[in-house]
This record gives structure tokens, sequence and C-alpha cells, in this order.
């Protein structure tokens, strides 16, 4: 006998609460940073000028800023849409948990990465930040999708960015490694923290919803819609809080290599691995999206567009390899978010580990903060990102299996084996048949042509 | 017996004449200004070089402009396209009437805003002011939607238009109110001029044309394109047209919190509504762009996040709880653009009526303008934000009364009740079903599989 | 009897080899520029600070580059969805071609471009002019859109990439003309390039797929969001490369309004050209493009809003009143990209022999690189623009010539006449009708009501 899934009640206090207590933590412990205070940002401009306009972060950030948020509410809430049945929920979940997360991030990301005075600080980096701890919620909603109520997709999110922002710190600010694109703190974790609650989550009755877990025709035309608003912006998501200057600018570049190269590398083997040599859609939809993963560590450093599309090309290639369908990951994260981020904690290892004052110049300290206080070593740097990554992988499995069973319990109004990836059990559907039928009927109806004769 | 919906020559005619009459008035009266025109840009230059390149307005604004241009054809043009029959018209009428608006608006509000020794002067600011005001226009058509044909739709645009560039006359330089993101001039003024228009042009006998009154599932996925780009660009229409520097900073970061908690409420409200605790994805469609209006006036002052979230959460609240459907307002205009609007002229006035040098410190006068002036008074301000709240609703609601009844003349082909919400009547429609049928039964044929084996 | 179509070994072992080649090729010869080198932008930074952050060529062009990009992938790529049951082939191979030119481009265009010491150099403005020939190759693909395999089109590709930064060195570095917008290099070039290339392989029995060649109506609504993007990202487009300053600002207000005018005739056109007075979607997905095509050589100059309006109502004019259906040009790029960019053409040579001082003040030199050098004439300018577009359509004509000749080689797995225009060729094709029925019967059926309630 399964639970009702009714949200009637639990879904409308979930948000409530949510948001009031979300409200009064803003209200105690957020303010305008220097960038966006009134007072703050004008203090200096009567005498020498010191500031001007155009060097308010706004400018340096806020056009990446709108790519990545593009990213997290038409990529992520599109490329999902490729289930037959289960578009509104993924555009409409994908929203939800999106408009929580970021503020919820930006709470827990403002407390761990240094509070001011007590009071965290808010402008356009700290809201690319928080939709990137968005983003690695949206990976792991990618493993569960269809198999979960959006009371649990909430739940998750609670814990799962809670986790981020500790994994973040430990990895920006103790171990003091570069990952501005993400590759371990946004894909590897969001990957293994959503296929561990998957995992815990394991259905195996699922296959009497097998019939609905597969895309149609129209599904997988809205999910290109978010495989290539993913791809077109990538170079804005890796590039978006690297330093000012040419980091931002090599970074995005050797994302847009990356990315080419992998194309070719998806087309190749999605045609390879079919027996009739026949491309598959939901296969590109989610291995042309790898090169931009991979090189979400690396992007900043001097990788060269040759390297970046050297890791492209193997991005693109493992992502055809490797399978964890065994433990029900619906979108295929495994092959998108975790392997390519994987690859992406080695390649940028490796590079830093390869950085020099010879190749970087003056710049070496614009990638490697460390290097101004004296403590830098390409070596141990290269030593550190590798220790990352297993710190990462940890946290994510570790979180995932706890989170995993606290979504267990079953007072969330989690959908029945029967009725998996069905639009129907949260949302008011309306029918497609009869509108369509109807309308060719009208559309050639002697009447109209009658009217407008 | 209905009048002919045959639109062969009365729209090409109407099309041709007001484009002619565009392109004259454009060469009599519109010139390059100072940022776009080759020799004054540059006449500064060989001295001391006081201008550079990056200090042209193009910079500051160009990136906001396509942000808030991509709202106006792609987010209202698909937001439109829920109902199950009407997308060509939706989108295409949308496109036809924005692409008209954005010239008669660049004269109007050219003529009223500061002519320069007669001629208007145009660039990056002008074009967004005139987007903002096609938006106006956009959000009446909402109102109308599916009962009006393309030339009732132009020739309200002609008179909605020249009245909004009268109402904004009146609150920015006569008033001296700030209204950066249009809470009033934009919001308020389109929905209820639009809602005038249609409880003029109301028909008792809608309900013949109901059974295509209402969305199907594809087409809410279309319609879910439109809300979230404008969910995600909100920020930037709001921030298009402030100061440099800080304010367009703050402003695009409280309107950012403003729609996240917006959307919690959104969501909470959807399923306590409904009987079964079920989402509504028409209701989400409108009510979660409601924090994006509430703001829009107060966005660019010192609200705070904690302000922003309140206000949002407000405007996702109050956006369930007023309906006027009884006077066949299609789109809800009233919920998404009515009510939130008005809220937003209230939070405007509110927070510049607090607004004080000890909070803005030098930031003040870039708010306030007239602080320079030594006018300025934050209770008068108080005041006059109140009042122009009050002209703004006269102005729409007399200006839609006497635009409907010129609509209501026999002379422009509207649809018979009938035939409402229909794509037929003005456009040439291909059927749907044959086609899939077929693409079925031929991709699953074995002349394919002979064909690639 | 047919060919074999199966893509199994030839697609992705042309894919790989190509990919291995573009890598090792990149490896060779491409080096970051000045402006993405670590060592090279930050050398001078210790001493005077000459190079600020904010004058890197990324802070000029990146946001113009993603609108760019938005219009490759999304726009280019959803356009030519309107076919009932093409649209995996029109977006991926959009795709993959894309993916592919744009690195062969940087090559191409690299190596004729100037080379610094045998290196190609790489930023945000090779990677514009990268997206710019690979528009010129998806402006060809209209043309042969659903009669070609996908490894023709990447062989075709590879030729015509070639040849357009061959066309595009000869016109910019020769004859030293002005084209910022591509009216000739890309518009004019990819559509005679393409027409000729479908010429060649012109197919007597393709009436044997007509059922297919046709639009329904949910492809067309995908199509208008291909074409919105065109149509609001075309201003980025044209003033992408641009100088910086006035030329950049001027070229996108004068695209947006030859934009507008130009859908206000194609409105008009597209009723009175229909017997009964509809709208036909298709017309105007491409007629309303028309516009920005034809500014795109005279846009950066003093054209004036009026100047281009008058230029945007004629080419939405023009483009109703030819057609080359004869020649089998599926997407009607004749209509959307050959004729307007003659036009544009010969405005640009008018535009450039009336460039005077008077007008243009020191803002000359910025338009007309050659000013500076004292070569300059306006008439001599006037007449190397036109003398280019002869150079143009000869180039294009020869080189379709015989980029079809090779294309009909009968080796690259080409759709037989029975089955142009369908996906279940070389794509995975999941059913439509089974999921929809379904998904109605069970959204309504009374499991679903008893589980939520």
């Amino acid at each position: 006998m399964a639970e009702s899934t009714n949200m009637r009640l639990r879904l409308p206090l979930l948000c409530i609460i949510l948001e009031v207590i979300l409200i009064i933590l803003f209200g105690t412990l957020v303010e305008y940073n220097d960038d966006t205070h009134a007072m703050l940002w004008n203090e200096n401009r009567t005498d020498s000028a010191t500031r001007n306009d155009h060097e308010n972060e706004f400018y340096y950030r806020y056009p990446s800023f709108q790519d990545v948020h593009v990213m997290i509410f038409v990529g992520f809430g599109f490329l999902m849409t490729f289930l037959q049945r289960y578009g509104f929920s993924s555009v409409g979940f994908n929203f939800l948990i999106a408009a929580f997360s970021l503020q919820w991030a930006t709470l827990m990301q403002g407390f761990f990465h240094g509070l001011h005075h007590g009071k965290i600080h808010v402008g356009v980096t700290s809201m690319i930040n928080a939709d990137f701890c968005t983003g690695s919620v949206l990976i792991s909603f990618g493993a569960v999708l269809g198999k979960t109520s959006p009371v649990q997709l909430l739940v998750m999110a609670i814990f799962e960015v809670t986790l981020f922002a500790v994994n973040e710190f430990i990895l920006l600010s103790i171990l003091g490694i570069n990952d501005a694109g993400g590759s371990m703190t946004i894909h590897t974790f969001g990957a293994y923290f959503g296929l561990m609650v998957t995992r815990v989550l394991y259905r195996p009755n699922l296959d009497k919803s097998k019939h609905r877990n597969s895309s149609v025709y129209h599904s997988d035309l809205f999910a290109m819609i978010g495989t290539i608003y993913l791809w077109m912006f990538w170079p804005s998501f890796n590039s978006a809080i690297t330093n000012y200057g040419d980091p931002q600018h090599r970074t995005a570049m050797n994302t847009y290599y990356s990315l080419a190269a992998c194309t070719l590398a998806t087309f190749a083997f999605s045609a390879l691995v079919n027996p009739e040599g026949k491309l598959d859609m939901v296969h590109i939809q989610n291995a042309a999206l790898a090169g931009g993963v991979a090189v979400g560590t690396a992007g900043e450093m001097m990788l060269t567009a040759f390297g970046a599309m050297i890791v492209g090309f193997l991005a693109g290639t493992i992502s055809y390899h490797v399978c964890c369908c065994f433990i029900q990951d619906t979108c295929g994260i495994h092959n998108l978010h975790g392997m390519p981020g994987v690859l992406g904690a080695v390649v940028g290892a490796v590079t830093a580990a390869l950085a020099s004052p010879d190749v970087y110049g003056h710049g070496l300290q614009r990638v490697f903060a460390d290097v101004e206080t004296g403590k830098w070593n390409p070596q141990s740097r290269g030593g550190f990102q590798a220790i990352s990554l297993a710190v990462t992988l940890g946290m994510a499995l570790f979180g995932g299996l706890i989170t995993g069973f606290i979504l267990k319990l079953p007072i969330y109004g989690a959908p029945p084996d029967t009725h998996c990836f069905e639009d129907g059990l949260y949302w008011e559907v309306p029918g497609e048949e009869e509108g369509h039928q109807e309308l060719y009927e009208v559309a050639t109806s002697n009447e109209v042509e009658k009217l407008s004769s």
C-alpha cells in the first residue's frame, strides 16, 4: 500500500517555513558589499575619484552571471525534459529547487567563506557562487529525476547545499586549490552525491514505470534546448569567477575549444556504438557537454587550445564507455558530470604541477593566489589538487549516504514504483490529443474559410 | 452575421502606411546621439583623450539591453503560447506589435523626454526605453489575447504607446519620481490599460470558444520557455536604465532575491489552493514573475536583500488571491502585472520616504537626482511617488476606455465569438496529426532498416 | 538500387580523423594572443600599469560573442526545425558541423589573416570570426537540408570554410573593404555557395519525399525559437567585430531599426500574397531576418536610423518577390541570405562612396582604416566595395560547383529520393503518438486520483 502523494499541505508548509527562515536569516546576517552599497561605493568618489563606475564588479561579472543563470534555469531545466511525460516536473521542480538553493547557498557560502564583522556581504560574485552551488544540486536532481516528490527534493537541497559549502570551504580556503569552473566542487560533488542518494533510494520494481522512462520525438527537441544552452554558455560558466583580465578570457577560450572537440567525439561514438550506425539524441545531449566539465579546473591555467581539445576529446570518449545505469541514474549524470569531473580534477592537478613563471610570467600570481605569499610550489600544488579530489569524493559519497537514508523516510509523498516519471502525480496535466485533433479539424473547416473570404 | 476576418488588404495597408510614416518621421526628427555619432564621439579624442571607448554607454547598457530584448520577444511571446491553438498568433502578433511599438515609442518618448534643438537623439538607452514601452503594450496584449485581430492590436499599440509616453513624461519629468524598473510606468499602466480595453470589448458569448481557451501539454512547455526567460532576465530589466555603478548592481541583486522568494510562495500557494494539492503550470507561469514587478520601483534603492525577499514573497502571495477573470483577462495580467505593480509603487513610495544620507552617503544623489538641486525631501518624495500611482491608474483607465471604444468599431476584422483563440483565422495552419503518425510509421518501417543496414 | 545510408563506420572515422588532424595542427600552429596569455597580458603591469583589466578585449567583445554563439547554435539550429520530421537532424547536424567548422575556421582564417612568426594567435575576436565563418556554412546547410548525409555536410564544411577564408582574405586584406556584418563575406558567399551545391545535387525525383517537405504546427513553433533568436541578436552579430566605441554602438542601433522596419514589411507582404489574406509562418521566419543581412556592410557607417529603416523595409519586400525553389532550396536561403546580401553589398558601396570627413569627423579613420594611410578616397572605396561583391559571387558559385561535384560521389551515404527530410535514416527516433495517448489516459486515470487523495 503506497503512501499518499498528495502535496496539498506538505509542500506549502515546507516552502513557507523555509522561506520565512531564509528571510529572517537574511535580515539578520546579510549586507550589501562594497560594490552594491550606495554609501560604500561612493564614499571615495568625492575626492580623487579612485573608483570609476566601470570598475564596479558588476561590469566584469554580470554578463557571465546571466549566462550562468540561463544554464541553471533553462539549461538544466530543459535538459531533463527528455522524458516523455515528465516535462512539467523537470522544468518546474528545477525551478523550485533552484530558487530555494540559491538563497540557502548565499547563506551557507557566506558563512564559510568569510564573514565581515559577523555579516555576509553580497554582490554579483556571491550570486554567481550561489548559482554554482545550485548547479550541483541540480546535477543530483538528474540522478533521482522522476522518482522523488518535490518535498524530497527540497530536503535533499537543504543538506546538499550545506555540505557543498563545507566541501568548497575545505578545498578553496583550507587546501587553497584552484577550481574556478568547479570540476570538483560542482560536478564531481554533485554527481557522486546524487548517485549515492539514488543508490540508497534504489527501487527494485522500477521497471513497472519503464515505459515512461524514455523520450518521445518532441520531448527530445525540448531537451536539445537545454543541451545547446548549456553547451554555448559553458565558457561563461568556467570563467565567471576567475580573476579579471587574461584568466577570464583564457578560461572562456579553453572551454570553447574543449567543447568543440568533445562534440566531434560524441557524434563519432554515438554512431559507432549503435548496431545500425544511428545517432542517439539522448547520448548526444549528455556526452557533448562533458568537454565543459573536464576543463572546469584547468581552464584558467595555460592549458592551451591544443590541450583543451585533447581533454575535450577524451571527455567525449569516456562518456560512452562507462555506465551506472544499474543504480538507476535517470539522466546519466555519471557520464555527464561524474567521470568528466574526475578527469577535470586530474587534468587540473597535472596542469597546476606544470605551472611555472617561465610560462605565466607575472600572470602566475593571478592564477595561483599563493604565489604572492611565497608558499607556492607547483608540485605540492599538484598534490593538493589531487587530495582535493579525494576529499570531494568522500564528502559527496558520505553526504549522499546520510541524505539518502533521510529521504527514505515514508513522509515525503514519494511516487509509487508504478507511477514514477509521471507528471500527473504532482501537476494538473491538460490533455494533448484532443486539442490537436480539433485544431486540425477547425483549421481546415469550411467555417473558417468562409469567415476569411 | 460576423464581419469578414480577411486580412488581405487591411493588414498590409496598415503596416505599410505606418512604416512609411515612421520612416518619414525618423528622417525628419532622429539623429545619432553623442555616443553613436562618429564625429561627436571622436571630437575630443585628438587632444587629451577625455573619453575612452570603454566609457561609451554601449558597454554599460548593451548587455542589459539584449536581456530586455529577449524578454520582449521571447519572454512575452512564448509566455502567451500556453493556449492550445494560439501559438502562432501569440508569438507572431507579439513580434509584429513589438516591432512597430519600438519604433513608435522612440519617437514619442524622444518627443516628450527632451528634444535637442528639435531633434530626437538615439542610442542604447533610447533603445532600452523603447523596449520598455513596448513591454507595456505587450502586457495589454495579454489581456485581449485571442479575441482581437492584428489590425486591432496595431491600433491599440498606436494609442497605448502615445499615452505611455505622456504618462512617463508626467511621472519622470514633471513629478520627478523614480521608477527605473517601471512598476508604475510599465506594469501598472500596461495592466490597467489592457484590463479596461478588454472590459470595453467584453464578449458575453465568449464561452462559445471556451474549449480552446486552455492549455495542452506541449503548449505549457513552450510557455515555460517564456516564463523562465522573463524570470531570469528580470534583474537586467529593472537595472537596465539606473545610474551606472552601485545602483545598477544593487537593482539587479534586489530583483534576483525578490524573484527567488516569490517562486517559493508561488509553489506553496499553487499546491494549497488545489483540492488535490496539485501544482498548476499556468498559475506558476504567472505568479513566479510577480516578484520582479513588485521591486520595479524600489529595486534601485537600499531595499536590502531582506526587504526584497519580503516584497517578493508578498507579491507571489497576493497573485493568488485576486482574480479579474470576470472581465475576460486571458493571460491573467491583473495578477501578474496589475496587483504586483501597485504593490511595487507602494513599496517604492515607502522606501523613498525612508531614504536618508545616513544610509546612502554620497550615493544619495545617484538614486534621487533632485538631491543635488536641494529640493529633495524624503517625505515629499514618498508623497510624489504615491501621487504618481494615482496619475498612472487614471491615465491607464481613461486611455483604455477611449481606446477600447475605438477598437470596438466593426472595421478591424475581429474574430467572431465562436472562433476566438484560434490561429486558423489569421494564419495558414499546417496539420499536426498526420505528420506524427507517418513519422512513427516510417521511422520503424522495414525500408529504413534496410537502407541503413 | 540506393547505396547504404549506414553511418556506423563512415561518420565515426571521418569525425575522429578530422579531430585528430585539428588537434595536431592546433598543437603546432596556435598560440594565445596578447589578451589571453598570462605572461604577455601581465608583462607591463608591474611598472606603469599601462593596461588595465577592463581594456582586455574580452570585456568589449565577449557579450557580443555569446550572442553570436547563440545565433549559430540555437538560431540556425532551430530555424531549420520547421520540417515536420527533420528536427533531430536540423539541430543535431547543425551542432556537429558548427563544432567542426569553428575549429577549422580558426586555422584557415588565422593562416590567411596574418601569422605572427608562423603562429596563429587566438582570442575572443578569432572566436567571433570563426563563428562567422561557421554561419556561412550553416547558410549553405539550409539549401541542402534534408537531402544530405552528415558525412556530406562535413565534407562540404571542409571546402566551404577554406574558400570562405580565401574570399575573406581577398576582400578584407587585399581589396581593403569594409564588411563588419558580413553581407558579402558571410551571407552572399554562404547563400550562393549553397545554392550552387544544391543545384549540382539536383534530384529530379525529390517529389517522392514532398509530403515530408513541409511543417507541422509544433515544428513551426520550434522554428520560431530560432527565428526570434536570430532576429534579436542580429545587432550583436553586425557589431561584434567593428571598432570599439561609436562604431560598435552605431552598428547595433542601425541593425535594430532595420530589423524592426523589415518585420512590418514582412507581415504586410505575407498577408498580401496569400489569396485569403492569411499569414504564412514559414515566410515570416525567413523574411523578417532579411533586414539584418541587408545592413551587414553599411551598419557601421553613418547610415542613420532613417537609412537603416529604408534598407530594412526594402529587404523585407524583395524577400517575397524572388524565389529559387526550382533549384530545391529547402530553407529559402536565396530569399533570406542571397538577395538581402547582395542588397547589403550595394548599400554598403553607396554608403562608403558618400562617406566624408564632414559627416564622420575624426571618426572617419575608425570606420575606414585606410584613411590613416592617406590612400583613402570615397569614390574608389565605393568601387572596391562593388568589385568585392563580384569577387564573392564568383568565388561562391565556382566553389559551390566544385564542391557540389565532389559531394555527388556515391560514397557518403546520402538519403535516397524516397527518404529525404526524414530523421529516421540517421537517428534513433522514438515514437510520438503512443506516449501522448498513454499520458492522457494515465493523467486522468482513477489510480492517480486515488494516490493523491
